[in-house]
């Protein structure tokens, strides 16, 4: 441990933890000590996720139950304030965007340069691992991602959301000159309209159900506005990229595609859902998942840092470490976009 | 018109068109003249598909009516007997598989060499468009593929489902070492184990409702078989092939794949289907369905001819023209795997 | 052929014809007439290229010899005036932009979807077939592409070296967040610097001998200049694309590419080079070349209609038919960027 | 470190290491320990590699120079005899091949799948890295792979070449019906032959100055043979393969290549070579080099394993460690193969 450690001040902090479906608790635990190869981060932001909210509602996601008390939040930025043995210690006073996973980096999927797919993945926020609602965090070394002073710590922050945004425009070919269909203009489909975009997108259609986050679309990302309710079949886009998790609007994007183009799925919704096998066949679609992303972090900070992405925008709420029950529950109107907890408010 | 045009005798000729569900009728049309580009084919085999039943049965696939007196049959072989303008008159006397598609050569997907999504398809046996149950037919100069004598004129004509295994396991990526896992034990299922073997798959699993049929896969190309009903989820396979058209097979077949792993869908059933998505998701796997084929004669050919893959062992019944109700009706049992229509018999 | 067709007095067209080295006539031809799916276009504008000069002053390219008098000119737009059969007449009076090739169709290249590489292949001004030196030429109806207004003729002509560079950057893999480096600030390395950026590139360098030439593509692409004589050996691109033919050049690109990187080799020079294969052995560099273009089209008018390449700003000089030589002759200053021949003026 | 440390009478081991060009010793060395995430392995046997001889006649390869005793030998197999701190103890007692690098897992390249290409790159038998030509080694848990009892000792030790081979192919695309041509029948060369096969290749083609070598050849992988001074350009294969490092064989195997096809430089030769690069260009050939292998050792073990394979038939010495000299020696001669260092004879 490097001589920057933390010092006695410092060797509890506070955290907001879930003890329970609906019970967030502000408590105290020990900072956290970096160990060989990691750095402690003082968390700066944190943005809120669905699978946050999902967690405190419901207390689980399929196989992942909250059966002891869990730190929620996995999208955060901070500063380097001590590093561990074998990690230079040049590396304190760094302001970094936290990528969240700790992959084995020996199995096939590591390997092969799919670390997202890790068997033995610890990942923020998912039982039992904790996550970032917290003053202090640990995370390996080069999984702390350097970010320039241009970066906002609320922007850097949501590179984790942009780098969800990355992968599946990557996974779905966006390339110049693409015409792509996302449906759900919430936060997600907002980041990927730009991703489109900075991928060199010529076309970005977006479907909601409402008017409002429409406009919001319109205004940062998307050329093209539809309402969920409006057929889209007659689009012919090399690319649907799915941000809802809806059932019909999957269906409706899927029948937007032209023969031998993309289909993404990014949104969660029921483990199952009634697809058009015979569009699929019939045009040979390519259908896919995201789950998560790997080495993205790199391109999402150019991104950000050449200003072609806006993440600040999506930012309508802030609060503290003692509030994080406000931000967890805040996303249920169509006018809330992102909510961020600032643990150090 | 070529000096090798056939003489008045055989001005006319014997096909078996359908008039209506059920109505197979044996009548007399004049022999098919060769356009610009374009051989006539005297037909040696015609394989039976089930699309050839479906429309014999159903009078109609999806949007595709029988409104009007139509020839089946798709999967053809015979002998070069004319050649049309522009053609090298030394085809004639070539033994040919016939690759029953003409592409517009001219759109987005054909110039781009995927002309098996040509919107302007004109495809054997598809409304409005004459198959082979015909003594003659004719077809674009390259579509009419060499064989060499090695080849049966069963074979040569079954070359055509052959081509969709081979566009199937290209599909799913099947290579040296990989273990797949192919649904349906039918002539389709054992052509893809076939190919599979052929492009070096290590284990070759297969799935059936039919000991019988599981028997007869095991002897012809598969290494492992499976009972549809008995779990398959342990497997990790690196592809899953359906060609069963059955909802719950494509649904165990989806849950065997390891991450990244391919599923693609061959055979045809509902047009919709309830997918487990969440695996499609957090596996990253990657789905998508063959329509027909494109350039896959060459390989299939050159497989055949090394003797690598064996279609003669799926004929299990040979009928002549009069007799095509026969070959589309013997498709029901188990036992029977692929009928032919002989039009010189 | 249409009722459209030209009336009398445009029974003949005048033609500039290269009879052998530096010896250009201005010369009568009959106006072409459109066969099957071909349509007649009045030449707008043509670009000069360096092939074209090429032709001219050595009266060969390799294999391809000027032994009987050839029309140059393969960079070519105008407006349909008539239309063969099989084409919809409505098409007459459209602006199109010319893809100068007629590819066999029927090839294994063709049917691939690389038409590019037909041994077929018939391209214009390329011995014995006639380029756009003219009032008119014919062209294959779906390679005579539409461009909105918005394109101006010089533009429109200049598609052809635009698809040099989306192929060249296709091939290249470039995409967001890209950093590229080009040798050679010509025309196509402008070109190529203009599509880099279209596609995502976050680095767009480029070298050239000329401080002239330099600065004419950091106002037109590029994002950094390097005189071709200073090391670049630490730049670490993920592309290194050549458009100069100078091997001094390739070879210093090459040591530009990080490991796995990509080098593209688009300019012309002597048939072999020295290349370093210990780098692109231990860096596993991919190394291709571009052999014209395939499916190109499309994208470029859509880029050039979006505004995202700026081709208008790279013509220096305007000529008419009876003055083609000064065109062919004016590419041989820094200052001069690109030539065109205006057969109606 | 495991109970099952070896014991005291193993605490020192003898290794036959390079002190300077031809100046080779058997020493004694502290037997190592393995550390976190390592195994012990006792080596059964280690093939001879050409950069091994290279090292020991020449003292260096490139940038890498021998300036401190060097233990040779990458190409190694042995038996678990302990393990480190995070390994399970039940590996001890298998039969292992050993892949023998040690990347960083934290680099661009790691994270990417490209393992091979690490920067910090620790390789066995490169300087300052010692070897295998020792009674035991250290390596990483999941570098050292499982093999079967099928497996040979030798074999074991030659999945290292195999893996040469393996990456080779991939990188050249070859597959089922792939025709390939081959530059060198020496031991790389016959296993990228019979690599080929396995990976469905209808056609594989070598070349060699060497009668006897071709003979080799063609009993084991190949099925086409060449003398290095008969042309080849008429062939049109789909990839060309170099394990010869010679310059003029690598010319003439890119004539040989189909367009489109691909070209793999696996042969160590000069650092630089003339290439035709107008044939690259005009053919759209894709080029690259091998740089050791990436998760190739499980593919090679499951087509060892499976018969697909046979390395056996490469051995035509056995030496231990005493007499490594002669191993390094014996490779000058045709009839000589694979040398083997056997170090507990």
């Amino acid at each position: 441990m490097s001589a920057a450690l933390p010092k006695a001040p410092e060797a509890t902090m506070r955290v907001s933890a879930l003890h329970g479906v609906g019970d967030l608790r502000l408590t105290e635990r020990p900072v956290p000590v970096p160990g060989r190869g990691e750095v402690l981060v003082r968390v700066a932001a944190v943005g809120v996720c669905g699978s946050d909210t999902h967690y405190y509602t419901q207390g689980r996601i399929g196989p992942f139950v909250v059966d002891r008390p869990l730190v929620l939040g996995h999208e955060a930025s901070g500063r380097i304030v001590g590093v561990g043995e074998a990690v230079d210690p040049r590396r304190i006073g760094s302001r970094v965007s936290i990528e969240p996973q700790r992959p084995c980096r020996s199995c096939t999927e590591c390997k092969a340069g799919r670390y997202n797919l890790c068997p033995h993945m610890e990942f923020f926020a998912t039982p039992p691992i904790d996550g970032a609602f917290a003053e202090m965090v640990v995370i390996e070394d080069d999984f702390a991602h350097d970010v320039p002073d241009s970066i906002s710590d609320a922007a850097a922050a949501l590179v984790e959301p942009l780098s969800v945004g990355i992968w599946a425009c990557q996974k779905a070919c966006i390339g110049a000159g693409s015409r792509v269909l996302i449906a759900g203009a919430g936060p997600v489909g907002i980041i990927i309209a730009q991703v489109a975009g900075a991928f060199g997108a010529s076309e970005v259609h977006i479907s909601d159900l409402s008017d409002e986050r429409l406009g919001f679309a319109r205004a940062h990302g998307a050329t093209h506005t539809h309402r969920a309710d409006s057929p889209v079949d007659d689009l012919g886009v090399d690319a649907f990229i799915d941000a809802s998790g809806a059932e019909p609007a999957i269906r409706a994007g899927i029948s937007a595609v032209r023969p031998a183009g993309s289909v993404v799925l990014v949104g969660l919704g029921a483990d199952e859902a009634v697809l058009p096998v015979n569009l699929l066949q019939n045009r040979e679609l390519v259908l896919t998942g995201v789950f998560r992303y790997a080495n993205t972090w790199p391109l999402a900070i150019r991104l950000l840092a050449e200003g072609r992405i806006d993440l600040d925008c999506l930012v309508t709420g802030r609060h503290g470490l003692a509030d994080a029950e406000s931000a967890l529950t805040s996303g249920s109107t169509p006018r809330s976009m992102k909510s961020l907890v600032m643990p150090q408010l």
